[in-house]
């Protein structure tokens, strides 16, 4: 919720409902920013953990922020969200219908799936994505391809279960994936060799990508949105005789974000969270470590304050 | 030349000047064959060292044959190439309208550059391209890069000397490309970090592709159409945090072929070879393996029949 606005600022009014997302500088002078991709921009200030050269080097704390003072060009309208909330007074809580709490996440997870999935064409009713990894980006990137029309099916390691339920029927029960595969069944990666358009792989331990690329059809498309320290291996003939892509992708676009928050908007996506208070958060860190939470745990930051009020 | 056709074949006819790519064969019933790109086709039969399967398991030969039999569905018309014969009959040879010697390697090499270049984009004037590798693949890079009005910088591992002029010389002087780069040179390197729309790497060897990574602007594309042995190594690093991607490619489609001759025509671009005869073949074969020929061996099969008769 805005509280006011500064001098030149024409987008948004105190009282307008609004997000930030990954980032809340760039240099605005270079190529990426020219283009709109300042997320690719060399001089990107992140909203949290980054460092803000251009207001005297402080560091920016702005995910554990009650409040935050931002340049309106990284703000985006979260006018769905206002919707929502009234819907919500009016009638009370409808499922599909995420309030802020589920949607925060959308502003650096669901953006990260979002944004690729639609500069790769894996936005289309009809074509097959596979998501690997069932965690905070991969569960949201299975909404978006189930809200594309588009055939999903979940890639694990592990069908374990992840807090009561197998992932599994998380997958296909829960978030409505088409099919769900354990990566470390052959014969199960086998039988679905050739049959994907597009991978989104949101895995950030190091992981074999060669079983990954056979899935995809010639001249398919994988992503890479996790970060694994140990660098992937790449032989090429996994790649190179069915003319397969392998790209990485870094959160997204400013436009990217509003688009992604309408789409969502639209189609009544919101990431599945647990809400937690500020005095929670040094066991919600040790349960983030253990892979203990179904998929993001969010701060109610001003909650906490009244609380502790 | 063709010398006849079969039943039912309608698009050629005796004496038209024709090619033969890559392959022969392929299942025309999959994905990749309705969608034109045979070249992707699981049961494509090489032209050379494949296996006919359609016709009984035969080997086929076609590189070192003096006749051909093939379908129709896998030619590609050399009207081109017919007008620069006519041409150099009646006004002898001229440079840059290169006659069957100089177009026949473009039939492999040619295409499998041009084919990734057409799909990612990577012909656009004003675009600024590196090609890795000044062989047989690479110098055909540099002249179609050149050709589409882009930027062109050859990345070589060594400075050195080719046959008789170092590979700087050869690459800006004889190539026409803008710019020199040698890749074990840091400080090369490093002054030109992120300055290439796309790069395709021709070497087949392993070698390391970080360094040339960082050259590509944020969302920049690499092709790789060498084939080394050894897996390729991906750090997350290089390629994630700027939206890169790799992507491989393999020859090309009919199609790709097709229009590639057309482009290669209109602008004058042959493959630079020395023409031999059959019993020259050991000695070439030697002398690709020292890397010692600019830049294809390209074997004259009637005209070695006609001196052993």
């Amino acid at each position: 919720m805005v509280t006011g606005v500064g001098g030149g600022v024409t987008r948004f009014k105190a009282g307008d409902t609004v997000g930030v997302g990954y980032f809340v500088g760039s240099c605005r002078s270079c190529d990426s920013c020219g283009k709109g991709n300042e997320n690719y921009c060399a001089g990107v200030v992140q909203t949290s953990n980054g460092v803000d050269h251009a207001h005297g080097g402080v560091p920016t704390r702005g995910v554990f922020s009650d409040v935050i003072v931002v340049n309106e060009h990284y703000v985006v309208r979260g006018g769905v969200l206002r919707r929502h909330r009234r819907e919500r007074a009016l009638r009370g809580p409808r499922p599909g219908r995420p309030g802020a709490d589920r949607t925060a996440p959308l502003l650096c997870a669901g953006v990260t799936v979002y944004s690729p999935m639609m500069r790769h064409g894996l936005n289309e009713a009809g074509k097959h994505l596979g998501v690997v990894g069932l965690g905070g980006l991969g569960h949201v990137a299975v909404k978006f391809g189930k809200a594309f029309g588009m055939k999903v099916t979940v890639i694990s390691a592990f069908g374990m279960k992840v807090t009561v339920i197998s992932k599994r029927q998380e997958a296909i029960e829960h978030l409505g994936a088409d099919e769900f595969l354990i990566s470390r069944d052959p014969e199960q990666m086998k039988a679905a060799t050739g049959t994907m358009d597009g991978i989104i792989d949101t895995v950030s331990a190091w992981h074999p990508i060669t079983p990954l690329l056979a899935l995809l059809k010639p001249l398919g498309q994988m992503v890479i949105v996790g970060g694994p320290s140990k660098p992937l291996e790449l032989p090429a003939y996994a790649f190179l005789p069915g003319g397969k892509g392998v790209a990485g992708s870094l959160v997204g676009s400013v436009g990217d974000c509003q688009a992604m928050l309408e789409f969502a908007g639209k189609h009544g996506i919101g990431a599945e969270v647990v809400v937690i208070k500020m005095d929670y958060v040094n066991t919600a860190i040790e349960r983030l470590e253990k892979n203990d939470v179904r998929y993001r745990f969010v701060i109610d930051v001003a909650g906490s304050l009244g609380s502790a009020a």
